[in-house]
């Protein structure tokens, strides 16, 4: 059946994905990102940790955070070992503004305050709403939003307070602006990460603040698609309907997030970039479905079409 | 195969839609439009009848235009008889400015200027954008977009001149916003007449008036339906994927139509109003395949979700 | 100074808002809500009252939540006696999931499971936000987008239980897509509000439920202006970039909510409809200012334009 | 008064804008564009003009296309003399289909197809609507998106013919989404390409075709700011909105396009990117507008909402 059968062609990739090989070298050149201190919450695994590796490698000095530490470290230790720059690990779990402030106090006295923060933690997890109990949904909106919120308030305050300009990213989804069942507390705190992020840009900008978003489309990740698609029944039909024909990697994501952090983009504020190969338009489209008429049904069609008379 | 079975199954609605059935009454009190002139361009058939009919029975004087004269004076006769109020008919190539200008000239002397209007006509046929001629192209485009401006700006001018208010609707689609394949030039033209409104909804309040938006989903007309489903094979998928389980009627969208052109709602400009039975919310997020999952199957997925580890 | 006079000026409207009214009778034919049982959070002040009052008039009997007992019982004793059709009240605060599984279960006695939600209880205040504290922002959202989802899913599973098909509706905002700086808890918790309308469109339809959402510009009720403009000196400017020249009316939002929650709006769904006399428009559109441009001044402007060479 | 003095005021940046100094070297490494065809329609002048250099800067061998030859020449001499990329240019004026055939007949010969197109070509000015002839109307849209659509559909055909992937970018305009008054048409056109490249991102990508939009907001070219500001009096105003201060630079927008047309984003189809400094976000908030209120202000302020009792 397709629930049980799909996961065995999970990974072919249409024809067509030839024309977009994902580049996953280090775009920006090295050095861009000299000087400056990054802050990625959930820095230790995924997109995360692809985001630190490229950050270190393009010269930051890298702090990251989640509740992990053993997971952080290990990965602090390897991509340090990599890049030859430091990368610092504080433990701190983003639903506990205590935790948050004294995350920042650590950092302050590791680092100085950062450059570059990016909120990337997040949790999320399949599931029909009705089974959803108020635990639940405060489990995944207490992570994304309030958490996002609670480390954004805090930096913000005591950069502004320093007369620090800083680069703010936060990493939401495709579907935080048109919904998804399925996953409702995530869609609707990546939401509202998008307006605080949105609101910020507006307000904090004389205060030398830039916001911006990624919304990443599907990407292989053990974080996400355990918890999203736990029988890999659902990634050809991703795969499907992706019109670059595959999912994307961490490492592109890493590359437009540097290039949106980095003093390149000092005029970019406010802006919502969607990075997944196209399969919003395509999801989204009326008519896209009509992909499988063949060339000669299209004929066909074409005839009926100019033999129908009036309105 | 799927092409040629599909029209078979076209017109089976899910049990759900039992929770939805549409109410096709006219929703307004007799008189709302009492006294007032509408204009409705493509009112001959399909979506621009039934706003007629309504608008009619409400006590509208309505003005029809379109290019078949025959096909609206049938339907003004039909729709006069029933409501007692006079519809008066112009024929209008709404490509041509000189029409238009024609049009507007005839309908002053017959009515004086509308204190309704509402932008319906258009043109639209399912077609592989490769496949598509600079002619193909402009077919559609010139009706939908240039059109609509022409019979806007037309009317604009000489209301403001008369220093009459006005409320103007434009009908335009779900895929307005998110684009689609397959009816390329249609998701351009209809895209562009968004824009139109929504920035005439700002500059021409001073004049008193109001501009708005209705993008209908699915509704069986035969214009429609004759041209983006000739075989009947779409409308299957359509109404699975409809989260109410079934195609719109036209009277449901003249209900709403009615609403926003009237009194109730002087309050409402540069609204932009989705009437589609859910369909967009349904195909743009990223997860509501998973309704194919069954309770079964969500068991299966809860417990390999529980038993996993770290990110 | 502009801080103190502009109280002064606050409601000089300007003359083209002759054009555009308010009517504030009740749209809908009485009867519309026979037999229909509404339950409306906020309902004893504000927007949330009109729409109860509209509701009531229509037939509806209306069950009405809130923090303030006697507030709600006030305003219930005055709506029923007016309409002739009970309004039960129910004490809730809607942050906490017990409450409202409580309340719930008191509605259930009283008058069965509702037909008709309406999520309009919500906190908002102005404030820098790097003077917010973790307290302020969740005082905020924890209303707002917990508050409705405790309310949403509470309800929802019980009706889904009893297969029982229901209309549910949020009040928003405006600022919720766009963000807004100032008001930042409350954009980020619309948003996420917007996004679990969005996402239960599209999965719980198969249940019989619609979710649609209603975004009010600004209307004067003493809970929003007292928090949002205690010195009534935004008022004007907003008069003077909305488009039809006037605030909007309770009644006016409550006729729109009446509509979308009744029989006539069964294949309305995942709708977000902007009410807000086109201020939106007006405040996004980049070149709108140039409406302070006279015509002399334009006559000018055009020459300039004209004698340009060049690219 | 404000129309004469503004323009004395124009150039002055508030001193936020310290912390969002432009970077205006080139971004990616050179030879990111060795062997490749760069198209860019209106590449003689202002935002073109700077993306063609970058790309030849980058080792991509360019064609530049538009009405203007001298023009067109001038700055290929200029450009290919600083970079030793050849740089071709072709006189076409997009909005004749067989102008813009010949066109690509010619650059086949030149430098075969193009794997990177830029859709830049476009005419503006700002007008009130009810001045606006069919005539101005069509000129305007006749080019943005007409012009676009004739040669995206000609490459288009003909990359299939061959089976050659591509990545075409359109440059459009934050009032795209919003709409503007003043500046309709152009505003109706660049709504009409976003949705011709959000359907094509969907519809070609099985073609090896990606499509991508960048929207800049306000940046000094002599052709935009002749038509669009002619006596320089919105300039200042534009700048106290802009949360960073500041309007762009061409060099801005040229990095970011020579990276979303470069294999660094393969993964990037239908994304729309707003490169404005904030300006949107800002305008559309509804009270953003409070950076106005002083700190002493705010604190009156906050006694006031404090006090207040009751909803
Ligand atoms: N992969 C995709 O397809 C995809 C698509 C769209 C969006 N995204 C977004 O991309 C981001 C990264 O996702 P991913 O795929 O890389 O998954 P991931 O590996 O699971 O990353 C999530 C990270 O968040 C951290 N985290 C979770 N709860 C936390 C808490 N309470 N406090 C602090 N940190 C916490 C986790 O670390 P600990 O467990 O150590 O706390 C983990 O490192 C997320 O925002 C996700 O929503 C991913
Ligand atoms: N039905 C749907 O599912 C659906 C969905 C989304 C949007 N819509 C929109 O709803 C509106 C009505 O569509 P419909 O379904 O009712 O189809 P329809 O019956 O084909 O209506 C189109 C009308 O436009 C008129 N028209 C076409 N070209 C014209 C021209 N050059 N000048 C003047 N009038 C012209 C036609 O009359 P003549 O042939 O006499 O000129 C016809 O009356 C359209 O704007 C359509 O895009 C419909
Ligand atoms: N007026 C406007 O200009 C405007 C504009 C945009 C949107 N809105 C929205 O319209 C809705 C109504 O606003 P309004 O202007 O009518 O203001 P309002 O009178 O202050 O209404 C808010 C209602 O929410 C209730 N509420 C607050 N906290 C609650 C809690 N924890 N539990 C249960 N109920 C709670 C309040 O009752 P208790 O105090 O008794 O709990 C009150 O009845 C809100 O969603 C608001 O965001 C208003
Ligand atoms: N500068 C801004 O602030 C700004 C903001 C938002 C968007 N944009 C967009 O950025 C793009 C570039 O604008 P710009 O500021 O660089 O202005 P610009 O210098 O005036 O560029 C417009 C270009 O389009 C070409 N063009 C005009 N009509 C044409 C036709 N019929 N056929 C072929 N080419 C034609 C012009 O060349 P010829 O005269 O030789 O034909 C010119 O090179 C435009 O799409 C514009 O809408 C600019």
């Amino acid at each position: 059946s397709w629930f049980h059968r799909s996961s065995v062609l999970q990974s072919t990739c249409p024809p067509h994905s030839g024309f977009f090989g994902p580049v996953e070298d280090v775009m920006l050149s090295s050095g861009t990102f000299r000087d400056k201190v990054a802050f990625i919450t959930g820095g230790g695994t995924g997109l995360g940790r692809a985001m630190t590796s490229t950050l270190s490698q393009l010269g930051a000095v890298c702090v990251i955070a989640s509740r992990k530490l053993e997971v952080l470290q290990q990965t602090a230790d390897e991509i340090s070992s990599q890049t030859g720059n430091k990368v610092y690990v504080v433990q701190c779990d983003v639903r506990n503004p205590e935790d948050v402030s004294h995350c920042v106090d650590k950092m302050e006295s590791l680092t100085g305050l950062p450059d570059v923060i990016i909120n990337n933690a997040a949790g999320n997890f399949v599931c029909p709403s009705e089974r959803l109990s108020p635990n639940g949904w405060k489990t995944i909106t207490d992570i994304v939003l309030n958490g996002t919120a609670f480390v954004t308030l805090e930096l913000g305050k005591r950069l502004i307070q320093r007369q620090r300009g800083a680069s703010f990213l936060a990493i939401t989804t495709i579907y935080a602006e048109s919904g998804s069942g399925f996953v409702v507390p995530s869609a609707s705190a990546k939401a509202g990460v998008e307006a605080l992020y949105k609101s910020l840009a507006a307000e904090w900008g004389r205060y030398g603040h830039r916001f911006n978003i990624i919304q990443p489309g599907p990407i292989k990740t053990k974080g996400a698609f355990s918890r999203l698609d736990p029988t890999g029944m659902f990634e050809k039909s991703m795969i499907g309907r992706i019109p670059t024909g595959r999912l994307g990697k961490p490492a592109e994501v890493a590359n437009l997030a540097a290039y949106m952090s980095s003093d390149y983009a000092t005029w970019m504020s406010g802006a919502v970039i969607r990075l997944d190969g196209g399969e919003y338009v395509s999801m989204a489209g009326e008519f896209n479905e009509l992909r499988r008429v063949t060339p000669e049904q299209w004929k066909t069609m074409e005839d009926m079409i100019r033999n129908t008379k009036g309105s």
